[in-house]
């Protein structure tokens, strides 16, 4: 694996606004990117503490997956994302592993990256997200 | 504040070396640190995924914070770390800002860093930890 990095950390909130706000107020974040996507119910912010990026994402359809995600288990960490120099030889490599892949193949993410979720329950547990940043 | 990056990611895990080996096999990781606390009721092992750093925790007794996060919660994300140039001023900040502080003063981690805890509930469910990398 040429994971040469943590992308970011995904972060499930109830509402969008309020979180970037306290992420400014209490890290001096700043947001780099915002993105609304309604065919998936949810809406995100990339914000940045220093170099660390942090994906706020809030349900905007209590339906959605991040809708279930926040009713089931409340606002908090969500998912890992890792940055990848060769997201389809990683994606091979994992496979190879066993690991259950969410996204067989990459898929263009929130902000314009390809991008590959691997199942939680591969990982221990942890939602782990492939970035292609090569 | 002066948080300039992701320090690094905790996750609870059930048995720490089939953690380690499940991060080795999957995405490379290369085992940084090892340290168990006994007085804590956990082990831990600090891996790089590149420059990216996991904090794998698993407890060594189901009555410690880590064995009831477990029970509860089940294995996954547990926290995120910053690093921070001035953890004092850090930690100053954020009590101002109203935040509640797991650790009001920096008491040394598991790793050698002076580190700090901030509640959850004060981050949007994230359990949010300062390391002092200054």
């Amino acid at each position: 694996m040429a994971a040469h990095a943590i992308h970011h950390v995904g972060v499930v909130v109830e509402k969008l606004e309020p979180a970037v706000e306290t992420y400014e107020r209490l890290f001096g974040a700043k947001v780099e990117l915002r993105r609304s996507v309604e065919g998936m119910g949810f809406e995100a912010a990339s914000v940045l503490v220093g170099d660390g990026r942090v994906e706020l994402i809030a349900p905007t359809d209590s339906e959605s997956v991040i809708g279930h995600f926040l009713e089931h288990r409340g606002p908090g960490l969500h998912h890992v994302a890792y940055a990848v120099d060769d997201i389809r030889a990683e994606l091979a490599h994992l496979k190879a592993e066993g690991a259950e892949l969410i996204d067989e193949e990459p898929r263009e993410g929130l902000f314009g990256h390809e991008i590959a979720f691997v199942h939680h329950e591969s990982v221990l547990g942890v939602l782990s997200e492939l970035v292609a940043s090569g």
